[in-house]
């Protein structure tokens, strides 16, 4: 079960266009990933073993316009980690029509601070997607 | 031969990890575009014609951090335009060592102003790329 | 009594040094202020009567910086609207400590849509302020 | 005389209102005070003395609106600097007609990185600063 977030559109979220930016979406995408890596586990468990996340790549398609006082619902959910890397869905709706909005797929890696290099997803760092994934699972506040 | 620009990499550009932020990459394409879409023709070509430009899809590949002080060479390119979908490929590179940072997929269409809905890019629309393309083949700015 | 609200810090909101970049804390003022606007009042308000806000001048002072995590608590109150110039005071504190983060005085117009010129702020629109000021003294929700 | 740099609106500088957000100009303010320092000087000159600029406060005043496709021209000088305050001031105007659109006091301490503690603008920080007042004077590029 993907854990859920509401930002609500305001005018400097939205470009000439009238609509929200296309940079801007990403940075939604980054405050739903930490309310994400928050849920039933904290920040310090990654800091405390010298672990940070690293985007890699951003598959993202615009599906529909939004504009200022839309509810944007964002679904987020890691869906596989493999080897040294991993992939976050991410989707954006219409709060009041469900409609889809923006979709998303972000590649991620975890990272060792201190060298920068990648590291396997298994061991600790499997285990701590494991609780977020199941703290998701019991059902996000909204 | 692509569009080239050239953005100085500026301590608001970055984040708290001390590099451009992914979401960032995304305005400087934009305004590398717009450029590339001023060379030898100018917005109003379109803007005269109730054409505009609607980004459908960014497919981004983060390949190495960029600090203070980087001058990030960004080349724009068309690369595809058939029926109503277009792509422009977009690709920052350190200027000092010409190493790859960012590579981008733009997949765009171009719409009817009035309607909003994507017209074929053919007739006046696949004229006005023609004239970009041979602009920016006889050499950019720098 | 001022309206309450919180945004947590994020990475995306600091910059190269590790803080929120000083314009970022425009942005954080202005989603403060959208909230304090719809408190008890709804933003169709303004827009039924074809009136709009225009900020006029900041006047932000940096007293200590904010990192990633830290909570903001943003004050935000209309103390004065005479003739065509309106004020509104946004404090920013630690939410841990309660220490002063940023000090802002922001002055604004409210505008007739058609005409883009500035009203007085008596009628309806001292009646729209007082309802928000009475629904703001009620409590806000944090 | 002051330093002068132009930066074009582009849709993305927007907000829903199809004109510059007031945060944004900060943005830019920061672009044209970098650009600014490094003038006759380089960067190089305060961090390798330790030193770092932090910004205070900034008093900025909007004055008219600009929207994409202005040409927006910025002047940023150094006004004063007495004990461990400076300001800068810096004015925005339309490239075609030279109206006044932005006008903003910011002010400044230069710190010792090591300590975060801001340093008296004597001795080298001052040397420093008559450098880029005397590059600016013989006149920037633009």
């Amino acid at each position: 079960m993907p854990h859920m977030t509401t930002i609500k559109v305001r005018g400097y979220h939205c470009d000439f266009y009238g609509h929200v930016n296309n940079a801007r979406y990403l940075e939604m995408m980054e405050e739903a990933r930490w309310q994400y890596l928050e849920v039933g586990l904290g920040l310090d468990y990654w800091s405390d073993r010298g672990l940070g996340f690293v985007v890699a790549g951003i598959d993202i398609k615009y599906k529909r316009p939004a504009g200022p006082g839309m509810d944007l619902k964002i679904s987020t959910e890691m869906t596989e980690s493999e080897g040294r890397t991993g992939y976050i869905h991410q989707i954006f709706t219409d709060g009041k029509t469900g409609k889809l909005v923006v979709e998303a797929l972000v590649k991620f890696a975890v990272i060792d601070l201190r060298t920068g290099r990648p590291v396997n997803m298994d061991g600790e760092v499997a285990a701590g997607f494991e609780i977020i994934r199941a703290a998701s699972a019991e059902g996000s506040p909204e």
